[in-house]
C-alpha cells in the first residue's frame, strides 16, 4: 500500500477562530460539554481519523470576557471520551513543567489501559509567568531549564512505564501468585530534578507508552522532538516552511539515531471549506470580522513582550521589538509572529485578523477538491506526514471536512477506509516500545 | 419523610477481602478493567445507592505477588464511569500531600462538570515513606504536618472553585463578551505551604465543589473532618466503637460551628451473605483459608513497625510495640489492629483472618434480613447515617446486597427507591456551598 496520510483532529469547543463562539447556531458552552466534545470524536472517529487532541496549560489562558476561556482538565476528558468511542486515538496535552512524573506517568497509563491503547501525550513545558504563579513560583523557570526538565521528566516516565514487565501478572489462583514479583521493578531515578524510586502503581499498558507528540519549535524544542516524539504538531504558515521544518525534523532525528519514518510530522491547518472558492472566501473574512479588537491587541502585546499602547490597528508592527533571546516564553511563536508581519507588510488589524483565525496555522480556504489538493501537494512535496485539522469553526467545520474533503483523498488512495489496527501507534504506523528489560538484555 | 440511610460501594476488583481474586469465577483482572468497574457501578446505581468510591495512593501498595496491586488513576476511571452511568455519585481518593491544589482542584471541578455534578474527593493525606520516595522525598512529613498541608491545600482549592462566580458567563454573541470578568478573580493565595495566583480556569461547576469526604480517624483526622468534611468513612470493629466515633465527629462539628447533620457518618462493612446463617458464615471462613499468610504478616508488621520475625502465626502479639505516638503512618489504623488483638486475645493468625477480611471493619454476615437488622440497628442507634459497602467478593457481593438486602430496607422506609435529586450532595440531603463572593457580602 501506498504512503497515507494522518489526521489528527484539533478539538477546540466552538472551533479555532477566537469569534467562533459568536457565530448564529454556535454553543457558547461547548468548552464545558461532555456532548459536544463527544459528538466531535465520534464524526471524526467516523472519518477514520487518526487521533484527537486537547490543548492545555494549568492557567486561565485566555481574558474569559473574550472567548470560552475554561477548559476541562485532558486526561479527564478523554478518559471519558474513551467510553463514547472506540477506535481514535486521544491525545492530552500535559506540562512537564508544572507536573510530577510520578503522577502524571500513571494518569497516561490508565488512560491507554482505559481506552484499549489509544491514549497519547502531547508533551508541553509551558511558556508563561502566569502559569508559574499557580505553582508556587514568581517567574517561570529559564526556556532551557523547562526542556531540561522536560528530558529528565521523559526518562522517568519511561522508567515508570517499563517497572512491570509484559508478562509480569500471571495471576495464578491455585499458587495464589499475582505478579511475578520480580519481574516488577523500582527505578530508583535519581537525578537533578527528580528522585523516584517507583515501580509504578499501574501494570504495563497496551501501548507500553502513551504516543509521544510534540509541539515545540524552537531550537530546544526541536532537539527534544528528535529525541523522544513519535509525532509532531506544528505551525508553518506557508508551504516553504513547512518543507524546511520538515526536513529539518527528519534530519535531527536521524542524527539521533532514530528511523526519520518513526516521527510523523503534522503540521496544523484551518480548512475553510466552501461551495465555491468566493463562499470560502467570504466565511472567512466574517470571522475575520467578529473578532473583538481590544482583547487580541493586548494578546499579541503579551506575546510580543510590548506596552499595548505601542500597538496601533492601522500601523505595522514597531520595529523595536524585543528579540527571540529576550523571551523566556513561547520563543517560535513569537519570532513567527514577527516574520509574518514584516514579510507581508501587514497593519496590526490584518495581523490580528490572520492569528484569530489560524494563529500561526496554514488556513486552506477553497473548495472541497481545491483542499484535499492541497492536501496532497503538501503530503507529496515533503511538507507533511498528514495534518493537524484545526476547524476555525466546530462542529461544522469537521462536518465539512469528514463528509466532502476525506472521500476524495479515500477515493485517490491516500487516505484509509477503515482502520487497521487498534491502537493510536497502530494507526499512525509506529512501532510498540520495545521494553527496557529487555532491550537492555536483562531478561534475555 | 423519616431519616433515610445511605449507601456507597467500595469499588474493589474482586473484592475487599485479599484472597477473593482466588475464587474460582473471579476475573483476576477486574483491577484494570473498564467493563468490571461499569458493571460494578451500575449495580449500585440501579440499586439507588448514593455513591461509589475508589481508595487510592500514588504508590505501589501492596505486593504485586499477593493480589492484584495495579490501580487505574481513580479520577481518570470515574471520568469513564461518568460517561456510563447517570445519577450515581462518583468519590475519588486523592492526596493533599503529593499534589498541587491547582491541578487537584482543577480535575475535580472538571469531573464535576462532566459527570453533570456527581463528583466526590476522599481526602487523604497518605501515610507511608514508599510515597514520599515517589515525590523526591526521602521520608513522609511528619503527620501533623501532613495535616496542616491538607487543610491549606483545602483553603486554597476551596478559593480557585470560588474564583468563578455562579452567573459569570454570560455568552452574549452580540457584544461579544463571554464572560463578566469582573465575576472571574485571582485568589492570591500565599501560605505555608502554597502560593497560588488563580483564578481556576475552569468555571464554577454544578455542585461548585466536589462532595467533600473524609476518612482519617486520629485526632488530627477528625479535626479535619469536623472541619471540612460532608461525609466521613471510617472503621469500627463493633457497635460501641462506632457509636463512640459517631458522637465525636458531630460534636466537633458543632464545636467548629457546622451543623452535624451536615457531616455524614459512614463506616465501613463488610456484608457477607448467605441463605442461612450458616451457609454465610461457612463462606467467610473459605476466604480466610485463601490467605497467604507470608504476606499478611510482612503488612502487619510493617503497619505495627515491628521486625516481621517477631511475629509468630500461634501467638499473640508481643507486648513490647511502638506506641501510636511514634508512628509518622497510619496512627489509627495502628491501634484498631492492637487494640482488636489484645480485646478478643487474637493470636497473629486470627488477627491476619480478620484483617484479610474486613481490615477492620465490621463484617456482618447472615441472611439478608440478619444483615438488613444490623444496618437499622445501627442507623437507629447513633452509630451511622449510613454504611459504606464493603463486599469481601465482587460482583457477587454488591449483587447479593443490592438484591437482597436493599429491597427489604426499602420495603421499611429506610432507603430511597428512586433518586430524587441529581447531583451527589443532593443523594447526601446535603447543601450546595454558597458562593464566597456571596457569603463575604462582596456582591450583596
Ligand atoms: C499545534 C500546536 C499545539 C500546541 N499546544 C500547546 C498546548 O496545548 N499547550 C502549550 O503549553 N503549548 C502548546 N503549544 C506550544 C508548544 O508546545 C511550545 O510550548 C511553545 O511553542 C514554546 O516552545 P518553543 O519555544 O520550543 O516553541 C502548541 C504548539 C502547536 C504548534
Ligand atoms: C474506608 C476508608 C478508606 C480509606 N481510603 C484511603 C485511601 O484510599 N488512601 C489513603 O491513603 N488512606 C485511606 N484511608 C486512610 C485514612 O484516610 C488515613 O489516611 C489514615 O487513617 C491515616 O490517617 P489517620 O492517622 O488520621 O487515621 C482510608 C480509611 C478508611 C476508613
Amino acid at each position: 500500500m501506498s504512503r497515507q496520510l494522518h489526521f489528527n483532529l484539533f478539538l477546540h469547543d466552538t472551533g479555532h477562530h477566537e469569534a467562533s463562539w459568536r457565530l448564529p447556531g454556535s454553543d457558547p458552552h461547548a468548552n464545558l460539554s461532555l456532548a459536544a466534545h463527544q459528538h466531535l470524536a465520534r464524526v471524526a472517529e467516523d472519518a477514520k481519523f487518526d487521533s484527537v487532541f486537547l490543548a492545555d496549560s494549568p492557567v486561565l489562558w485566555s481574558d474569559p470576557g473574550r472567548r470560552p476561556a475554561g477548559k476541562l482538565e485532558p486526561t479527564l476528558l478523554l478518559a471519558a471520551l474513551a467510553v463514547s468511542t472506540s477506535r481514535i486515538g486521544l491525545i492530552a496535552t500535559a506540562s512537564t513543567s508544572y507536573n510530577e512524573p510520578f503522577n502524571l506517568a500513571r494518569r497516561f497509563a490508565s488512560l491507554d489501559h482505559l481506552s484499549g491503547g489509544r491514549a497519547g501525550w502531547n508533551i508541553v513545558t509551558t511558556a508563561g509567568d502566569a502559569a508559574a504563579r499557580n505553582f508556587g513560583l514568581q517567574d517561570q523557570p529559564l526556556h532551557r531549564t523547562r526542556y531540561e526538565r522536560a528530558d529528565e521528566f521523559l526518562q522517568v516516565s519511561t522508567k515508570l512505564w517499563d517497572s512491570w514487565a509484559d508478562d509480569a501478572i500471571v495471576a495464578d489462583r491455585t499458587s495464589g501468585v499475582h505478579a511475578r514479583s520480580e519481574l516488577v521493578r523500582a527505578i530508583n531515578h535519581s537525578g537533578e530534578f527528580f528522585r523516584v524510586d517507583g515501580a509504578l502503581n499501574v501494570p504495563r499498558s497496551p501501548q507500553a507508552y502513551p504516543l509521544l507528540v510534540q509541539a515545540g519549535s524552537s531550537a530546544d524544542g526541536r532537539g527534544f522532538a528528535a529525541k523522544w516524539a513519535e509525532a509532531v504538531f506544528t505551525a508553518q504558515p506557508t508551504l516553504a516552511e513547512s518543507q524546511e521544518f520538515y526536513a529539518d525534523i527528519k534530519r535531527r532525528a536521524a542524527e539521533a539515531g532514530r528511523d526519520p519514518d518513526h516521527v510523523v510530522v503534522l503540521p496544523g491547518i484551518v480548512p475553510v471549506i466552501g461551495a465555491t472558492a468566493a463562499e470560502a472566501r467570504e466565511l472567512d473574512a466574517e470571522l475575520d470580522r467578529l473578532i473583538a479588537p481590544q482583547y487580541a491587541v493586548a494578546t499579541l502585546a503579551h506575546t510580543l513582550r510590548v506596552d499595548p499602547e505601542r500597538l496601533r490597528l492601522d500601523e505595522p508592527l514597531p520595529d523595536d521589538l524585543p528579540s527571540e533571546d529576550e523571551i523566556e516564553g513561547a520563543k517560535s511563536r513569537r519570532t513567527l509572529i514577527v516574520d509574518w508581519a514584516r514579510r507581508d507588510h501587514l497593519t496590526v488589524r490584518q495581523l490580528i485578523g490572520k492569528l484569530g483565525g489560524g494563529r500561526g496555522h496554514r488556513t486552506f480556504a477553497g473548495t472541497p477538491v481545491q483542499v484535499a489538493d492541497t492536501i496532497q501537494h503538501y503530503f507529496e512535496n515533503g511538507a507533511a506526514d498528514g495534518f493537524n485539522i484545526m476547524p476555525a469553526v466546530l462542529p461544522s467545520g469537521i462536518e465539512k471536512f469528514a463528509g466532502e474533503v476525506v472521500p476524495i483523498l479515500q477515493e485517490r488512495g491516500l487516505f484509509r477506509t477503515e482502520y487497521r489496527g487498534t491502537t493510536l501507534r497502530e494507526h499512525y504506523g509506529l512501532p510498540r516500545p520495545a521494553h527496557r528489560f529487555v532491550r537492555e538484555g536483562a531478561l534475555a
